[in-house]
């Protein structure tokens, strides 16, 4: 499909900033042409037209961490303390999870998230070959990087995974999947392991990927202050100078790896990000309510170190919304360093979009509305009394936009949200079957 | 009009509790029966019917903190320090308002608050006999406690305000405008203006207020940390102990008095609010935003202080959504305490409701749905991707629920928003005209 989107205020994410009264011109899955309406329109004769007079058109959101099926475990158990919370309520009930309850939540998971504006997906899950979130994602048209969680518990099921899930996925639907592997935490991942698992990445990416779309690594690092002691409880291994500096010395980082919280850094573990390239997803939402505590965004701003943007998943958020994630990390940081002009708006929208990118070794095809990039993009209704009157699109868009005004989202080219309606699935029976889901699983905790 | 909201879940926010397939009687203003719909809908015949099944109903969401007017200036002063976002920015603009622009942010302010499920609002601006908020709020049909903020340098002017404030406005508009006396800030008004806004306080409460709506103090303390050093600078007076100790020295302080912010508090402070029975308004947004500090709610909850829950302006948030605060002050308050327990989702809605309504001396009009109260009651729309499945409506309606998700609200007995359409005034015509304001407002400042 060719489409033209025309009058709206483009925010381009990259060197072309702003451009009121623009257009974006769009051939199949491609962004082809973006300038001033006037200038450009007039070239593209019998193109779709979306009017986008009056709205706002953004890159399409990235969340980069996420757990996608565990929506169907939103609201099951809060306000516990984390210990009681994972290994007496969560863990139990995800036991009953089957293959096809891991569909069903993931493909809640990504009706929500494209209902407000993201277009691209880190979720990290147990991969099935018979049923699994990629198949979801795939359904539903968004874009994702899809993993296997690996633990030493389980290494013969995780390899096996793993080559399931790259052989099948990687590059798969039109592009818009690609593999991920993710070592679960340091903690649950023995050391041995966690270097076999870099190797296996290594034989993987060799096999099925290019460097242009790398088999990335997306795993928790020091996402709790104990987390040290957790690792030296479980292999006996001295973690003196930070987790970040216990990977390195097992040689398993590279600049194709996304940690998500980097909550507790020491100021080595600080030095290996920059000098490893190591991409970071802060999730700030989680870690909030799960009581973790806080990254040092601003540090690791300064250092030059990528930060993007993750919910993590809808039981300890409990949404899939990244508008509410841009507002909390853009006052959280303001409050807790007692400085007001820390991350303002236009380097939230950065993190959320280029980084994000960025963060999941994308940026060749996603993070901007740029010629050559893939067309992900969202539109935003500004004729909203919370986002009147407008000053400046950035701050609208960062303190006072909601989820809910995303009106029409792209995703490689293809329209799969106009005007809030989703085009490729029936939303009410994706919440029917999520429901009976729920209660199926309950009836089986007893 | 008489009405049943009939087959939803109620959250009384009373001893009652939760109730399932429920339902809620109103004739004119005021709720007459609550209880399991099967027991009691046959009683009520001939009532109009709002058919709520699948829907959650709760009481408004009460606002304790808001300058509704300043909606005419969201999102065009972001990101600043606190000084010059206030002295270079807000104050040159603000200088333009006329009263009609005042009216206007404040009409605003109010379709966006009952858009967002809240029915009452406490605003602290400039009142002027001409136009001003309380007219805005009479048109849309809130709730509103509406103050006139005092300061030193126009006492004159402030008493003639204050005067035809509450002979105008005090339990006018049925009853749903209550007038307050705003100081604005301990360092903006001294002590001896503090001492006879005490004293005009009592004699319009005399004169024109019951015990059962006093014409309570609604004013700004402890916002910042150098506000004891502001006091001062500003009237050569010793604040050793702390804010609420200096003005408790002048005694002014009463239990019909609501501080806004409470961020930086001395032992001796929190010895006071529960000594005077001072009640709080904490804004997180607000203060996060602005880097100002975090009160410490955990510890006000246990000295058994009223805290209660505000937005700020919609300059300082940006946004009018207690949705928004609610998550924020449960999120918040885990992380920078390290403690997942810290205010569940239960204790959330509390501050939302019933003790907003304490907080504002209203609690026997407002706050839950009981027999003998005014019906100020929200209808949430749980059947949505982000709020699926569905385990416990507490949770839901703090972590997970939106603004946008508010379908039908009542104030006073009367239908002001219906599937999100306002019945009091065209939205697109406010939102036109505050657009307008604002261009005006920028021409005037050149």
């Amino acid at each position: 499909m060719n489409l033209i989107i025309d009058g709206g205020t483009i925010l381009t994410m990259d060197k072309k900033g702003m451009i009121k009264d623009g257009a974006v011109v769009i051939e199949a899955s491609d962004i082809v042409d973006i300038g001033k309406s006037n200038k450009i329109r007039h070239k593209y004769h019998g193109y779709e037209k979306l009017n986008a007079k009056g709205k706002i058109v953004i890159p399409g959101l990235i969340n980069t961490h996420q757990h996608a099926a565990m929506s169907l475990l939103r609201g099951y158990a809060d306000d516990f303390p984390l210990n009681v919370w994972l290994e007496k309520k969560i863990w139990p009930l995800e036991r009953y999870m089957s293959g096809h309850d891991i569909f069903v939540g993931a493909l809640l998971t990504a009706v929500e998230s494209i209902m407000g504006g993201t277009t691209t997906i880190n979720s990290m899950y147990h991969f099935m070959e018979e049923y699994n979130e990629a198949q979801a994602f795939q359904k539903i048209g968004i874009r994702a990087a899809v993993g296997h969680v690996c633990f030493s518990w389980r290494k013969k099921e995780d390899k096996n995974a793993l080559h399931a899930l790259v052989k099948n996925w990687h590059g798969n639907s039109k592009g818009l999947i690609r593999a991920t592997v993710d070592p679960h935490a340091p903690y649950t991942v023995d050391p041995k392991y966690m270097k076999e698992l870099r190797e296996i990445t290594n034989e993987l990416n060799d096999k099925y990927a290019s460097p242009r779309s790398p088999i990335i690594w997306h795993t928790h690092v020091a996402e709790t202050e104990d987390e040290p002691e957790k690792i030296q409880q479980a292999f006996k291994m001295k973690v003196k100078n930070g987790v970040f500096d216990y990977l390195d010395s097992l040689g398993v980082l590279d600049k194709n790896t996304i940690a998500a919280h980097c909550v507790a850094l020491t100021e080595r573990d600080v030095q290996i990000l920059k000098e490893r390239k190591i991409k970071t997803s802060h999730n700030p939402i989680s870690n909030l309510k799960l009581a973790s505590g806080i990254c040092p965004v601003p540090k690791l701003l300064k250092n030059k170190i990528i930060v993007s943007l993750g919910t993590d998943s809808p039981c300890s958020n409990n949404s899939a919304d990244m508008f509410e994630v841009m507002k909390t990390t853009a006052l959280l940081h303001k409050g807790v360093n007692k400085n007001p002009m820390l991350l303002p708006a236009e380097q939230i929208l950065k993190m959320a979009t280029l980084d994000g990118a960025k963060a999941l070794s994308w940026e060749k095809e996603i993070g901007s509305i740029e010629i050559g990039k893939k067309a992900d993009i969202v539109v935003v209704d500004f004729k909203k009394p919370h986002l009147t009157p407008l000053y400046y699109e950035p701050s609208h868009l960062v303190y006072s936009a909601k989820a809910a005004d995303v009106e029409t989202v792209i995703v490689n080219g293809k329209i799969i949200m106009e005007n809030r309606e989703l085009t490729t699935v029936n939303v009410e029976q994706v919440m029917q079957t999520a429901e009976k889901t729920k209660e199926k699983l309950l009836n089986k905790l007893g």
